[in-house]
């Protein structure tokens, strides 16, 4: 029998992610707070669902793919929950009809998948706000952006009990290659927050290289060529270099995203006393990067402050 | 005929560079302060020089690596001009007999190699120096760490005459797979400091996200294994990963060294008015890990600091 997925959340990374459920064979029920981004997914041959609880209801797996916290828990506690609620103990909430949101409407047995990346104490309570339905909700948070998600190829960090991990595995692996279960709840987005940490820390010495290597008139895709081949070599370079060297800044994943990804990881570093020099200073820059106006620009665009800083770009590029 | 290589420097780097050479079929002649070892090359079939000059005497090529720019500049210029004369236009000084250094010992077309790591402005002076007796001097400095070197696949970044680029081309790709010519004489070096710059904050960047990791409780080792894969991926948390997570600090590339390295990053981005905001705080980060007396360990030590920082490991470890 075919499994059938309810998806919430058909934005940069999710549209590309359903239709690759889609291609994999499984049956897709979507839906998108703005119904536009759904007809690429009906394309695909995806049915179209006309609220979260419709795309979630006699759905095996529910997968959510959303920008934050909030919005991750007003769309599976209810409203709400997600809205004024947040930081209580919210799990009690939400028996009241459709406003409860999607745990209180799933089918007996059925995994809910957030794959969004939010805050790991927030992945702990929807868990346990499952548990006690009897529904397992398992946080998997996805590395690799925009063209990971178009090829199939994400790197997917899962925490949350391992035999759903084992038994959605299929599943996961239809949009990515490496797919680990890292940790009981709440451990994907941990993983997933030293991922967007080390992500900020590389994008920004990357893009102070590629100044230096400018001011110093060396030939940028000769030298990016032979720096990826030794010990500096990273994915950013090689994904983004060639953009970063033309100057497109087209998200790809925006700075907004990134900055708020940012809050988490300083927060949950603070919290357990973790120094990190160089990615707060990271969080620093991007939050800088983002108040300047640029928040919908590619984080790549960490290249365009080290730019002015050094003057070598105007103030209002 | 056979070429024949002079190798002047044969310590963690040079030592299996050389090696790699005889193997290639290469003639080489190895020197090196300490004769302890040369034997090595010597049992690989290489051949022994009492002295710089001697190795260089009727060698084809000469190649150096050794540890600063004062070592370079000894070794090719002759003492007076690497210890006295720095900063100075120490070109026209060493026609003064064996003290004069290997340029005024070189056969005439003999072309020399020098893959150490040292400042930009240095490696110019010493092609100019070069030149003035018709000798081509290339900046070639590499990247790959002891298993780069040791394996053959190293990356190495060239700059000065590309017509002696291409005729010493096949030297190169028996120690190095990326070999790539970036600019003029000094260019190789501004490359390099670009490689150590990133190196030094993706190292930082990933002994911060080691320990977040660890904090939170997870499973480090799949942890590694998932952030690999996505848009956080980079070689050293591919190469030297698994060593950091065993905390297994032995060199690879020495604290010492980097630090050096550094203070050529530091003071070419100062020159041309480059920020590099991550880049200095790792610098600083560094230079205090140095100071600890940590000098003598891998780089990648960095993570006993973060460790230490955030009160996970005694003061005096």
């Amino acid at each position: 029998m075919t499994t059938t997925i309810g998806f919430i959340g058909l934005g940069v990374m999710g549209g590309p992610m359903a239709a690759n459920l889609v291609r994999a064979g499984f049956d897709v029920v979507g839906y998108n707070r703005s119904p536009a981004k759904v007809e690429p997914l009906v394309d695909a041959g995806g049915r179209r669902a006309g609220s979260a609880v419709e795309a979630a209801a006699g759905a095996d797996v529910v997968i959510t793919m959303l920008p934050d916290s909030p919005d991750v828990e007003a769309v599976l506690l209810g409203q709400a929950s997600g809205e004024d609620a947040r930081g209580d103990d919210a799990a009690g909430g939400g028996d009241d009809g459709d406003s409860a949101g999607v745990l209180a409407h799933l089918s007996p047995g059925a995994t809910v998948i957030d794959m969004s990346t939010i805050r790991p104490d927030v992945a702990r309570r929807l868990a346990e706000a499952g548990a006690q339905r009897g529904n397992r909700v398992l946080d998997a948070p996805v590395s690799g952006g925009e063209r990971g998600a178009i090829d199939g190829v994400l790197s997917i960090m899962v925490g949350g009990d391992e035999h759903a991990f084992t038994s959605v595995k299929p599943i996961l692996h239809a949009m990515g290659t490496t797919v680990v279960h890292v940790g009981p709840a709440g451990s994907g987005q941990t993983v997933k927050a030293a991922n967007q940490l080390m992500v900020a820390g590389i994008l920004e010495v990357v893009s102070e290289a590629l100044v230096f290597l400018d001011a110093h008139g060396v030939d940028r895709e000769r030298a990016v060529e032979v720096l990826s081949g030794g010990l500096a070599g990273n994915a950013i370079l090689e994904r983004k270099g060639a953009a970063m060297l033309e100057g497109n800044f087209a998200p790809g994943f925006r700075v907004d995203l990134h900055h708020k990804d940012l809050g988490i990881v300083t927060a949950a570093a603070r919290e357990t006393g973790v120094a990190i020099p160089v990615g707060a200073l990271a969080a620093t820059l991007v939050a800088s990067l983002r108040a300047q106006g640029h928040g919908d620009l590619d984080h790549s665009a960490l290249l365009l402050q080290v730019e002015q800083l050094s003057g070598r770009r105007a103030n209002d590029v």
